[in-house]
């Protein structure tokens, strides 16, 4: 155990793709939709509380989440508990963590993880956590982790890497690329010189504190301008930097600038479970290629479906293909697997109707 | 008023093909499926009642909906609701209410009619009854009424005149057809020569008594062998005789054979709303011919749908053509209206499955 190291989840997720199983009151990262027996979140903390000590582990995530994240995860410390007042990307949050573990250790090495990622093989996933915390130890730079494609998924970043030399465990980053066409994926997939950016994070604090210095210096200015963090009055001075910040992901507004990225080669079996395509990939099918959570649903002549109803829920569906069918509380969506991009929009919709 | 005329609706349906929106707990019949604000058997009732005094209004029906009946028509004597045992189709219903009132009076005049169908101009259909019970008080025969067809439909039953003459309002029937092949019914459609058979039959007692014996003479024997009608023990005496009854509807055990037989052109506006379909054609449409019975349904690029389902519940609907989606309590239906005939299987593959 190195007493350097610490962890933070994100989990930030407002819940509105997986609409309305997943909602704001109750975004992916509380709910288990996998049917593992635990939630996301629940299962990140177990899976990197076999390196991290409790009290080094923090969690982002909106202020209106803090009971929620309390009752599912009782063993963190409650100051640990890090409540963003409005939505505000990845940058922010990680800044935001940053800030304030500097404070408590300069010395600091973080990894940061998302909440609600699945992830297959948990001990390599720990291994390359740990390889990726002593190489930043080392070198410095940051760090962040690659997944070999498996599929030209248009739904996921790229990372280009330097080297060609695919023997290599960590190399220098060339390029980071979002959400790419078809056509590109198919690309980036046939070259193998692209990997997924899976969202994790490794460096050591004064290196991404450097980094938001030189690229972001706005928000280093307002994070450390009369700075409360750590004391009481943190929560009011982050609602003051808060509102005064950009909606902006670390990855361009630091990874695609930085001079110093490095990305090592996760070999653990990922998927951000992002979208309900994502769902379907993971989860057990029917010979017709239809996921459903429940016995209580039939399928008839139907093929390609997603259905996620409420367990006691009794379901038919006859002579339909590629809909997502999901009904929770009070809501019932029933929506074309090709529209799924709209789904994020539908709890808005309602909201403005009611 | 002629006090030897008699009204029996016939409320026996199961409520199968609405299902989950009709169930066999409470069929088709006592919903309000079309919104109007009373149940199909109340608004038959209503409409009845202005030519019929209650006592001479009689409702066969399950015996498992008397509590539901009574409710209902608190109005109509609790004796006059007849209580069939099992389900036996029209010829039994009919012979049971046929032989009862003739144990009453030996020269009624019989005017039978469904529960559950829709009837748009009310005088028009009253007139009907009234022109069809004058005619059989004079000429006897069994009549029927007929709708002329405004389409090629394939899930009526069809009455051929044997008069080419259309000026005719009351003609002797040629044959009768039950729901023909598309193409056929376009050659009926075309043709002038048929009618829809709209399940309505006016007669004297005494002449479909004469049929009973000449065309199903088991139950005449079975009706009036010790019968007893119209005492206490009616109910041992009906669950013995509907225990040896066949399920045959009058149109088969007696319409097709009798040589007496006529059908009067009701000019009412008529649907028996007996499948979605029907109910998508009587209903207001949105832009893109979706159906929907609340304002709590979104549909979004999405059309020829038919959305039944309960009025606080909050629905998307996106990118979906032709669908039926049906909730009640918690029983939820989607099926593709290709596959509408399929509905009436699916509230016993649950009973099963359960």
């Amino acid at each position: 155990m190195n007493y350097n190291t610490y962890c933070v989840i994100m989990a930030g997720g407002i819940g509105n793709r997986f609409w309305p199983v997943s909602n704001h009151r109750c975004p992916k990262q509380f709910l288990d939709i996998l049917h593992s027996g635990k939630s996301f979140i629940r299962q990140t903390y177990e899976r990197i509380s076999q390196i991290f000590p409790d009290n080094h582990i923090f969690i982002v995530t909106g202020k209106e989440y803090e009971e929620i994240t309390q009752k599912q995860l009782p063993e963190i410390p409650v100051e640990n508990i890090l409540k963003e007042p409005y939505v505000r990307n990845t940058a922010t949050c990680i800044a935001y963590a940053a800030y304030k573990i500097k404070d408590i250790n300069p010395d600091a090495i973080m990894v940061i993880i998302p909440s609600d990622h699945f992830i297959c093989n948990d001990y390599a996933y720990l291994q390359n956590l740990q390889e990726g915390m002593h190489f930043v130890s080392i070198h410095g730079g940051l760090l962040t982790i690659g997944i070999t494609p498996t599929r030209a998924e248009t739904e996921y970043g790229y990372i280009q890497v330097k080297s060609k030399d695919n023997s290599q465990k960590i190399s220098a980053v060339k390029t980071f690329t979002e959400k790419p066409s078809a056509e590109i994926a198919q690309m980036f997939y046939d070259s193998d010189e692209f990997l997924w950016n899976a969202g994790i994070f490794i460096w050591c604090v004064k290196d991404i504190i450097e980094e938001f210095k030189t690229h972001m210096y706005d928000l280093h200015v307002l994070f450390t301008t009369a700075s409360k963090l750590n004391t009481p009055a943190e929560p009011l001075f982050i609602q003051s930097v808060y509102g005064q910040c950009h909606n902006i992901s670390i990855d361009v507004g630091i990874m695609e600038k930085s001079q110093h990225v490095y990305v090592l080669k996760g070999n653990f079996g990922w998927s951000d479970v992002g979208t309900w395509h994502a769902f379907h990939a993971l989860c057990e099918k029917d010979e017709h290629n239809n996921v459903s959570n429940s016995g209580k649903v039939i399928l008839n002549e139907s093929n390609n479906c997603i259905v996620n109803t409420p367990p006691r829920k009794n379901v038919v569906i006859q002579g339909i293909d590629n809909l997502i069918i999901a009904e929770k509380d009070n809501y019932l969506m029933i929506c074309n697997r090709k529209d799924e991009e709209k789904i994020k929009r539908f709890e808005k919709l309602f909201r403005k109707k009611q």
